[in-house]
């Protein structure tokens, strides 16, 4: 099976670095591994943030282990040039729509959250974004009001088979769960919400094992500072995804621990810690890689069919962990080849 | 001076008798009052939750204090009838576009907040939202996909004179503050929001003396929990800003002290709670009148020049909580009345 290594920028190559230490210190038969240029990385090198080899070499890969795409050196760079083109080209190309990102507290780091250790700890939850559709992938651009104002303008849009094959990913990931679906959308002002709504609506008709719940975007921003226990899984929609998926890993407290899969109809997935290239600390052996690390143990259960190999990553790291391995995030002065080290000692 | 008084639904009765009480108890020269009814409770007497006699009040009145809409009675409304219009209908006719939410603790309530005291006690930061343009007022519909799917849309959008206006709130209010403004959008993937970012810096060459940073929405989102003591004042687009104010209210922990003003360009404003109707309390004497009688407040200083008043109506209330009252919402037991009484006592 062909594991797609794509570091990208800042941190990104450090921390993938670790995360295949780990899976070659598991001794899988039959893995095979190329690299790919994305993000500023890939411009830099070869002129566009996803060269063409890439995204072919993207659509041969069983998965796609990701690091983290930004470079500040390309801010300035057209819209279509830029280092986060790359994932969001990848998603597209690869119909990679199904963004899954747990976040639980590891109880040792329960203490690392700005909420209260009894909050946080209660923190259990898994937010399933639609990552194919909505205002992020419609029409946009600028344009000229009838006064000749400069106008930006994005269509947000979602037709119903894309909400019906997310609703059928959060209706699931719930059903393996505690069997809670919580649906976030804004269908008080939002057209599209309003389809959204009403689709999930039907969809249910087909889990009645699971419970299904609405909540407007804004009540959902207050609930997961509120009580964020009250959550199993939350389906929403990429842009209301986008701002509640980082709010609800920084609820977590530590970012750096958390894994993402974004996976498509065919069981392939694209693999990545949540956090982004952290430009101000690369090359400094600042990174915590276990957020990487845990997001190939996620690789190796969704894409790879080996669940036991990912039991034994997941187990490897929470042990680490209780050995008191904690790099500068966590309170800690481990660097980012110690922090693996912990983990492959254990392992 | 007239006062249009906008009740709307749920709690919203309650809580505007109390805030008018101590109006009344400024014993203030030259304010007059006028009952108008909004929201569900407007659709059921009359049809309509923004009916035109009320709208005809709100355009001469010099201020509206406003309770709350929202009622599940009418949630199988068609859109246009449902009580959320009235709110929306009212920004849009009068032309109230800066919203400003005030997030800051109490000293008494720091505990309430699911945030560590001492992350909760440092927040002091006002959210100047954008609530006349976004994807709220966009053209928007139900429309049919080539392959015969139902679709829903909306069309997200700002022009440079929208953007300009709202600058200048974020920037005059960080003027008044801590000269700290913190523009959030999501330039990344929104055309919408680069045009928002451009405007954004032009206006900043009026306010050298204001330090202007820019953030991306979900790092945004992610900010607010992790350390939002580093904001002052935050200025973003209606959509965005409808989900960071109502995040940050949560931060503060007791979202019933929490008051809100509406302005357009020639001194007229909305005054209401940030909180909601809460239909499961309404009638029940649970509701916490704070936020609408500090929203009083603010009424007294934006839109009637009252600045001593005002002060008063706050000094009041922080009084009343040093003394003890409390509402359940904050731990206690003292009813609607009780709390209105509190604050009367040490006017
Ligand atoms: C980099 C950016 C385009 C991307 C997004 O908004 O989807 C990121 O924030 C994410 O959540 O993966
Ligand atoms: C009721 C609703 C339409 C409204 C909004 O989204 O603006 C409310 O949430 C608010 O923030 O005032």
């Amino acid at each position: 099976m062909l594991i797609a290594l794509f570091p990208g920028d800042g941190i990104g190559p450090e921390i993938v670095d670790q995360a295949k230490r780990v899976l070659d210190a598991l001794a899988i038969d039959g893995l095979t591994y190329e690299h790919g240029l994305v993000g500023g990385a890939a411009y830099k090198a070869v002129g566009h943030p996803l060269p063409p080899e890439t995204l072919e070499l993207a659509k041969r890969a069983d998965a796609i282990l990701f690091g983290a795409v930004g470079d500040p050196d390309c801010d300035a760079l057209e819209r279509h040039l830029r280092p986060e083109q790359a994932i969001l080209g990848l998603r597209k190309e690869l119909g990679l729509f199904s963004n899954l990102r747990p976040a639980k507290v590891f109880p040792e780091l329960a203490g690392e959250s700005a909420l209260k250790p009894e909050v946080a700890g209660a923190i259990d939850l898994l937010i399933v974004r639609e990552t194919n559709g909505d205002v992020y992938f419609g029409e946009k651009g600028f344009r000229t009001t009838a006064d000749g104002l400069r106008e930006g303008y994005d269509v947000m849009s979602y037709n119903e088979a894309e909400v019906r094959r997310i609703a059928h990913s959060g209706f699931q990931a719930a059903r393996a769960r505690r069997g809670k679906l919580c649906s976030v959308d804004k269908a008080n002002v939002l057209e599209t919400s309003q389809l959204w709504r009403d689709v999930v609506i039907e969809v249910s008709a087909d889990y009645p094992d699971v419970a299904l719940s609405h909540m407007y975007v804004d009540n959902a921003a207050m609930q997961l500072v509120r009580n964020p226990g009250q959550f199993d899984v939350i389906v929403t929609g990429n842009l209301f995804g986008d701002i509640l998926s980082d709010q609800a890993s920084m609820c977590v407290g530590s970012i750096g621990m958390l894994a993402s899969a974004t996976l498509n109809g065919s069981g392939q997935g694209l693999y990545e810690p949540i956090h982004g290239s952290a430009p101000d600390i690369a090359g400094t052996g600042k990174a915590n890689p276990l957020a990487t690390i845990l997001s190939a143990a996620m690789m190796l259960r969704y894409s790879l069919g080996m669940p036991e190999q990912a039991d034994r990553i997941e187990k490897a790291v929470a042990k680490a962990l209780a050995n008191g391995a904690r790099s500068p995030d966590l309170g800690g002065a481990m660097n980012t080849v110690d922090m693996g080290d912990a983990v492959l000692a254990v392992l």
